[in-house]
């Protein structure tokens, strides 16, 4: 709780990423129902029953809308929100939910402002149309999921703009508003959460985590609790010893200031990368992150590989995301004198390129 | 490896019972549309596209059976084959797959045996029934998931033949046969795997386990694996923290011989409630389990509450399971000295309730 996300004072601990997107889903149903029946928990009988053979009213019609390009897990619920990969997906039988168009920047953004702010338009009118078209086939939507950042999906960016009118589409329609936090919370975008950033108008309903926290779980306004016990439970709820070496984490994170330090050392990487960019523009491209969290694109998926590839050679291991992305996911102890040290192994990569 | 089911020499490891339900589901999918295929993952790339929205042939109408009664988990492809109690349901949108009568048997078993015989061949039958009509909707069934004995749901069993035979129509079909020993699994019904008890003409396909596993996790038959990488993937795939605590488990289970301790107690137990239930047959009744995983239930719900509570002001802690259930889950150390300190304070709440 000493790191939870303003405002969210409730906490539910589960074992990973997917079980605490699956059980947050859960959470934004039965809130949606509830204020469906005036704030109650009175179930009726028909209810009651119809649930236990997966029928409305008791298992209703309801929809989690999410965006193209997004990641929310590999069970069956998160994987009909998540839509990065075909590999992921491919086979698996999935729920006829809602998906907005993630915005598509041009970057450098400053160089594009005008055209990014439309793109940002565009993609809000679509949550508004797709909403208004799901209530109408009988399967409103209860919540809207996205991540600060889409990782896997390869680092796309919104606008904190984007960020602030979709939580205002959110409580208009009254759909719960989950920031998936599962690989950006924890620091390293340089805050504790990555939605920090966006300066929302007041806190998300739901955040969840996992990865750098040790353990899943997931944050939440109390309203979106379940007002009866054992809706949302399992055998474990998460794992005490995980919470262990998270407290460890939290004071070594404190002690030593590392989020500054991510701030720092991200300071670096970007402003070397976009250097390197401008040097070898036909190479690299769209330079993005905040924190150390940082990405920028290949001309092409084959030079993407083969980038990644000689910088392992040299002693540095960097992963892909999206097409043709490249990204930075160094641990929070990574210091400025590191960034130096991939700089200098991007532009010997880079030189023997051209 | 060890304690693998006989013939299911594939292991995946998984964070909870949960998501390895969920994970075995995506492996029978996989399987069965690759069958379709000819036995080649080779995607269209119409498949590729309308999986990422989450549409047909991509994301095909398949179905796992599971039956009325059972618990298999509560992330959303899970509870859509969890019958249990309704407060796990209500709210949550399911998939719609069939659900076939699990048998209800009239006990003592060897007094109605004509009659359950024809349970068993009313529940098979409906099984054909319900797989067939599902194939006509358009939404075949991929995989059926059985408990060996269902546990949330009230220790409810079923007969050797009655699992022999499903067995052969999940051939039949060409549907996924996974047997969840989530809950049985690991020693407490006399043998390591639940499943055993039954001789089956060759192993299930998948088998599913936790709780006392330690960590989650399936076993399978290797054709059941995905025959391309990532397909079934997640962060952390178990906790090799957990297999640490499983090894030493395993070894003093091998050391203290518990499985035969398990059957002794279990023994004891058995006779000694059978014994009870002549004694005092308008109290407790349909006294059933295997090794110690032994259940009784009480005349109604209300006397079975009242139970639990007088067992724990004597210093036994019980638990109810389905309608009017009492549970035995002892650990594995049980002792028969154990059983007959049970046995004495259930006769003493016993006889104070006449």
């Amino acid at each position: 709780m000493s790191v939870a996300p303003k405002g969210l004072n409730s906490l539910t601990t589960m074992m990973c990423g997917s079980c605490s997107n699956e059980n947050a889903y859960k959470n934004m149903f039965m809130k949606y129902m509830r204020d469906k029946r005036g704030g109650t928990s009175d179930f009726t009988d028909l209810e009651k029953e119809s649930c236990m053979i997966n029928m409305p009213p008791g298992a209703p019609k309801l929809s989690i809308m999410s965006f193209s390009g997004s990641f929310h897990g590999r069970t069956l619920g998160a994987l009909s929100t998540t839509h990065s990969k075909y590999v992921h997906k491919l086979d698996v039988p999935a729920f006829d939910w809602p998906i907005a168009r993630f915005p598509v920047y041009k970057y450098p953004l400053h160089e594009n402002l005008a055209e990014n702010e439309k793109e940002d338009e565009r993609c809000l009118a679509d949550v508004e149309e797709l909403i208004e078209k799901w209530e109408k086939k009988g399967c409103p939507v209860a919540g809207i999921i996205i991540e600060p950042i889409q990782s896997e999906g390869g680092d796309n960016h919104a606008s904190p703009y984007f960020f602030q009118k979709l939580q205002k589409i959110a409580k208009k329609y009254n759909a719960g508003y989950l920031i998936d936090e599962v690989q950006t919370g924890g620091g390293p975008t340089g805050k504790m959460w990555c939605h920090e950033h966006f300066d929302l108008e007041s806190p998300p309903d739901i955040v969840t985590f996992s990865k750098k926290m040790q353990t899943g779980g997931y944050y939440s306004k109390p309203e979106f609790l379940p007002d009866l016990p054992y809706r949302v439970f399992n055998t474990w709820m998460g794992d005490p010893t995980k919470i262990v070496l998270l407290d460890a984490i939290l004071k070594v994170i404190k002690r030593d200031n590392l989020l500054s330090v991510v701030e720092k050392s991200g300071e670096v990487l970007m402003s070397g990368i976009r250097d390197l960019e401008a040097e070898y523009s036909a190479l690299i491209n769209s330079t993005r992150g905040r924190g150390t969290f940082i990405t920028f694109d290949a001309a092409n998926p084959k030079l993407r590989d083969d980038i990644v590839k000689r910088l392992l050679t040299k002693g540095v291991q960097s992963g892909g995301c999206g097409v043709a992305g490249i990204r930075m996911r160094p641990a929070l102890i990574f210091q400025p004198q590191h960034a130096h040290m991939f700089l200098d192994r991007l532009r010997q990569v880079l030189a023997e390129t051209k």
